[in-house]
Parts: structure tokens; C-alpha cells; sequence
């Protein structure tokens, strides 16, 4: 049978195992800890920054990917130099690591971004605020994710504390820092890859966000057939080639109020922006990352209908769990498609989702929300 | 987290992971042997047949149900009698575990069924035999599934052998004999009901059989919309409330050249007939029976697509496994969900089937067939 090892046992690793038992492969976590949201496919628990742990786990395999973009260089480097098939590989999560290698090397490819600069002082910092209109986004280089690591100021000294902590991780004391974009809205760019160079992309959609978190997508994103689409894929084939991606990839992008596509974020791995293709694609972003990793044909991309809305469960519930809700939720709402990662509801934690697929906008978002708002904390009482 | 038990570890237990692990449902899986289709899931390996280890594996379970319908009544008595929530429950499996008690009982509904008559000699049957033109369909009562224990007679000395095979058994050596029903086709009607009486059904199918098994499903049945579609559901509604059935089940039904439906069989677990429901409803059976057994809301039965097919993998590659023939399937049928059973290929042994949705039942049954036939042995040379 085939052997997929996933390092990290969180919700994308949860939903890679529907579609491994539908393809009959054997998929295999290395877990953080007992008990999380992969763990039924959980056959290691240790440390993914250990090398000899890794290096363990990834005997046996046909291939290691990852549920999180985390795995020191290090560790990926020992994968590769012992014959392990990696995907995405060290090179290409270099770039998903490090925001500031990312930004020079988009730069470098001739791809849309936002003004960005390399900072190593508040001097540096303050000169970028005062050339990008009185404002600017700070982001740390390394580690940071739905929303942590990122800040907006407008005075360098708003980010001194940052300057001193990328010291401590042994960084040389840099941050990036990008203009502050007048954007109308937010679009996600999912793609996939395979190691032999086949790519294939999803309709280009919509992402709310909240708090810096992911908090609804509208796919296909509205009013953005033709030029937003071609556009929107052809970043995603350039971003691909130029990095080395394998297996799905999405690219966050601000579409700005003068018409423009900038990429913002990348992830090289499934993405909450394509959560809504495991009911509202032909081929599930899960799916299709199986298959792209071990370099498998891919599968359509094609949309089951006009419209999927997905929506995150932020939370859950101030008491109990998202089962308690069911009996309630699965009644209102019947053509819900429910996902739930098995976690314990926490403020803000994302704990599940739901999909709703149908033909019109308005429906199937009023549908989604509904449904949605019944598993949160701000729905009881 | 809500723990649903599963006795038997196929195919149908193996499909029940993907939506378990959407709802966030603990799926435990009582095995026949090590290495089963539904090897992930299980938890303990045993003896169905055992009560101890039947009692064992029930214990903490918020229900228990089936892959099979093998299950002893006297193990079935032993949970229920222990406080656990069985769902088929023994009362409603009895009709499925014996044919001429199921016959006898469809007979007192009224529900439209083959001429049947219970005989326990040759005589008899030959009797029958002479009522009903000459032929006869001669089934053994228990322990008979696709085309096993089935036998078109045209004489009562062809089933001798049975009489004394059930007479071993300890039956009291009564077979069912059937007319041989002049058929145009056989559709089959697919449903789920909550222990508390709420219930939905599909739309009827067609479905063709080859040598006794189930090889293709049409969903939904061509040219069955009005008055076909709503006898087979009203039949379906019958059965359940009459049989207190609990669960997804089937009714396999007779479409006469005279245009009546006949029920042919029953199944009171997820059937072959509804795997089109997988990718082609908004809710698939394996969803809507854990749904079912845990007595929470239905989900939509509403198909996705115009036209869903179902081929089945009917022994799987001459050599090799399924996944040896990826790269060809795959690339050559990008629109085709698999399903792989994670079982060894062999002679007419069901190791999978696949799924293709439309619009036009022609190219869609095109591209089913095309795909399953790459996976098949006589596909090789």
C-alpha cells in the first residue's frame, strides 16, 4: 500500500485521512501529542524539531508532507540527504518560512506585491512609515500565523519589543515591513503541483477575515470571472515554478481599490481558504495534495456547483461541544456539511467548519452562517 | 465525544471513517481479522459470533451497529438485555438474517412481493415448481448474499442438496421458492430511519447486477421520476415502519415487464446500491446511517448532480494492487472518485468501485465504465 507520512497531527492532517481511505493509502501522522485532531492516523508521537525522531518516522514511507510549514530546515535537509521523498521540499519551504526571503525572492520573480522593506532598527522602521503614508504592517519574519506576528503602527516605537525579540531567535535583528494596502477585498489562490510539474489551479475566491483569522470564503469569489481569474492563476503558476512548490499551495491576495492583485501571504501546504472544496470541488484540496505529493495525476478542479460558502466555527461553544449542538444544528439545517476537527472549544480557536453548497449567493450564505452561528459561543443564551 | 461501535470490519465499515471523522465521532470497529478494509478503525479483533467479546467491545458505546448482517439474534439479545443501543435492533435483523420470515412478514403488510411459497421437500417444490411455469428461483433462508444461496431450477431434484444442507443446519429444512419474476429491471430504493421514526429516502436507482452481484447503479433511476419514484419510496416507508428497521437500508425491487415493483430483497445496513451517494448526494449513506443509529437529524437526500454512476471493481487487477494502475486511471479520468477497499485483488472479489457525476447519463456512464475497466483484470493484455 502507499505510504504517506504528515508530520503535525492538526485539523489538515485530520482531513487528509477521508481522502486517504478513499484512495486506499496508508496515511501516517507524527503527532505532536496524544489526543489531537489526526489522532486516529497518530503512529508516532515526538518532537518534529528532533531530528533522529523525524528520521524514524519517515522510514517506510513513499513520502513525508507536512500539516504546518514548522519543521526547522534542519530536520527537512537530514530528510532529503537520507533519500526521502519531501514535499514540498526545504527549498521551497524556505520561502514559506521566512516572510522576508519571501518577499525578496516574489520581488526577484517580477510578481505583484506590496512595498516592503527589510528593517533592522527602529530608524529603518520609522523611514519606511514616513515614505508609505504615515503607516505601516509589521510583520515578524518567522513563526507567525493567523494574524500572530503581524502589526499595524504607526510610530517605529510601536514595534521596539519585535526588534529585540527576532535578536533573541538568533536572527539578525530584521523585520519586514510592507505599505499598508488599500485593498477592496481579499482573495485566496488555491493551487496544485506535482513534482513532475503538472499544475493545476481552483477558481480564485473570496476570504473574510476576522481578527486576522480566516472567517468566511465565497469560492468562486463573486464578479471575478475572466481578467481577476486569469490573473489570480497566473501568480499561482509563477509563484509555483519560481519557488519549487509541490502539493497544494494557496496564495492570500489583496485585491487593491485601483484594480490590482498583490500577493500578501503563502502557505505550501492546504489551506482554510480551500476548505470548501471538500464538498464544493470535483477534487478536495485534501485529495489532491495526496496525489500531488506522491506525484499522482491530478484531479479536476471543477466546481460541483455555482456557488460553496464556508464558513469557520471560531470557538465553539462557551460550554459543552460542537456534538451537543448537533441534534439542533443538523435539524435547521440539512444540507450543511459539517467538518470537525476534534478539538476542545477555546475563544477564537478554530474548531470546525461548515460548507454549503447551492445557486445563489445570498442562499447559501445565509445557510452557512446560520448553521455556523449555532456552534459558536455568541449564538447561546 | 459521541462513540459509535461497529461490528464487522469491510468495506461498509471502511466507509463509515470519512464521515466519522467529518462529524468528529469516535468509530470503533470490531474486526473479523487483522488487516481488514476497515483496519483503521478497529479497535478489537474477534469473534462477532462470541457474546463475551461482543459485550466486551459494546461497553462505553453510545450505539452499536453493523458492517454485516451476520450478526447471531442470541448476541444481539445479549446487548440489547445489557442496556446497549443496537441499531438495526434484533427484532428488525431477523427479517434480513431469514428470508421466508421476511417474505412471510412483507406477505402480512401487503407489501407487493414475487409468488413465494415456504417448502420443506422435494415435493413441495416441484409442486411449485408446476404452479409457477416451470421454473422456480429456490433460495436457502440464511446466510446467503450475492448470488450465494440463490439457484434458478427448472426441476425440484436440482436443489436436493440444499434440503439437506438447511436440514443440517438445524433450520427444520425449509427453503423459499420464488417465481421466477419476468423483470424489465431492478432498481433498488435506498433509505435511512431514526429510532425515533423520522424517515428519508433517495431516489430510486437502477441497478445492474452481473452473475449475481451488483455491477453498476444509475442514480437516479432513468426515466423513473412521478409515479415509479414515489411507489418505491412509499415501499421503503412500508417496510421500515412494518420491520421497525433503523438505520440506511435497502429494498432491491422488480420492475415487472407489467409494470408493477416486487420486492426482491432487503438490506438493513449501508448497501452498493447507495455508494452513488458518496459523491453524488448532498448527505452519502455512511453519513446519514451513523446519523440514523445516533437518532440526530437526517441530512439532505438531494442528489448533486443530475445523473450519478457507480461502477464496481469486480476482482481488481490480474496483478498488482488497485494503485499500480493509478497513473494510467488517473490521468485519463480526472473527474472519477475512487474507492478503494484496501483488499487484496481477486477473482470477482469486490475491492472498490468509482463514482462519476454529470449531466448526460450517456458520457457519464462512459467515463464510469472506462475508469472501473482500467482497475480490472480483463482490462490487462
Amino acid at each position: 500500500m502507499v505510504r504517506v507520512g504528515v508530520i503535525g497531527a492538526g485539523q489538515l492532517a485530520r482531513m487528509m485521512i477521508p481522502p486517504a481511505v478513499n484512495l486506499g493509502i496508508d496515511l501516517r501522522v507524527l503527532a505532536e501529542d496524544e489526543g489531537m485532531a489526526a489522532a486516529l492516523a497518530a503512529t508516532d508521537v515526538g518532537d518534529y524539531r528532533d531530528v533522529e525522531t523525524v528520521l524514524r518516522f519517515a522510514e517506510g514511507m513513499d513520502v513525508v508532507t507536512f500539516d504546518h510549514e514548522h519543521v526547522p530546515q534542519n530536520v527537512l535537509r537530514a530528510l532529503v540527504d537520507n533519500g526521502v521523498a519531501v514535499h514540498p521540499g526545504p527549498d521551497a519551504l524556505l520561502y514559506a518560512q521566512d516572510k522576508l526571503l519571501m518577499r525578496a525572492k516574489l520581488s526577484e520573480l517580477g510578481l505583484p506585491v506590496p512595498e516592503w522593506a527589510r528593517v533592522t532598527s527602529v530608524d529603518e522602521l520609522q523611514a519606511f512609515i514616513d515614505d508609505n503614508g504615515g503607516r505601516a504592517v509589521v510583520k515578524t519574519p518567522r513563526g507567525g500565523y493567523d494574524g500572530k506576528g503581524v502589526r499595524i503602527v504607526e510610530s517605529a516605537h510601536e514595534a521596539v519589543d519585535w526588534f529585540g525579540a527576532v535578536a533573541e531567535l538568533g536572527d539578525d535583528a530584521a523585520l519586514l515591513a510592507e505599505e499598508v494596502v488599500d485593498f477592496r477585498r481579499e482573495l485566496a489562490q488555491l493551487a496544485a503541483r506535482r513534482p513532475s510539474g503538472t499544475l493545476v489551479v481552483w477558481p480564485v475566491v473570496e476570504t473574510v477575515q476576522r481578527g486576522g483569522v480566516c472567517a468566511e470564503v465565497f469560492a468562486p469569489a463573486p464578479q471575478s470571472a475572466g481578467k481577476v481569474e486569469e490573473v489570480a492563476a497566473q501568480i499561482a503558476v509563477d509563484v509555483a515554478n519560481g519557488l519549487g512548490v509541490t502539493g497544494v499551495f494557496a496564495v492570500e491576495l489583496f485585491e487593491t481599490t485601483d484594480d490590482r492583485l498583490l500577493v500578501n501571504e503563502l502557505a505550501m501546504r492546504p489551506h482554510n481558504s480551500g476548505h470548501w472544496t471538500q464538498d464544493g470541488s470535483v477534487t478536495s484540496q485534501f485529495e489532491q495534495h495526496l496525489r500531488a505529493v506522491l506525484d499522482l495525476p491530478l484531479g479536476s478542479t471543477e466546481p460541483r456547483d455555482p456557488v460553496t460558502v464556508m464558513v469557520n466555527i471560531l470557538g465553539g461553544p462557551a460550554e459543552g461541544t460542537l456534538a451537543d449542538r448537533y441534534a439542533e444544528a443538523l435539524e435547521k439545517h440539512p444540507t450543511v456539511k459539517l467538518h470537525n476537527y476534534g478539538k476542545e472549544p477555546r475563544p477564537g480557536r478554530k474548531v470546525g467548519h461548515v460548507n454549503v453548497s447551492g445557486d445563489v449567493l445570498d442562499d447559501v450564505v445565509y445557510e452557512a452562517r446560520a448553521a455556523a452561528a449555532l456552534f459558536d459561543s455568541s449564538a447561546v443564551d
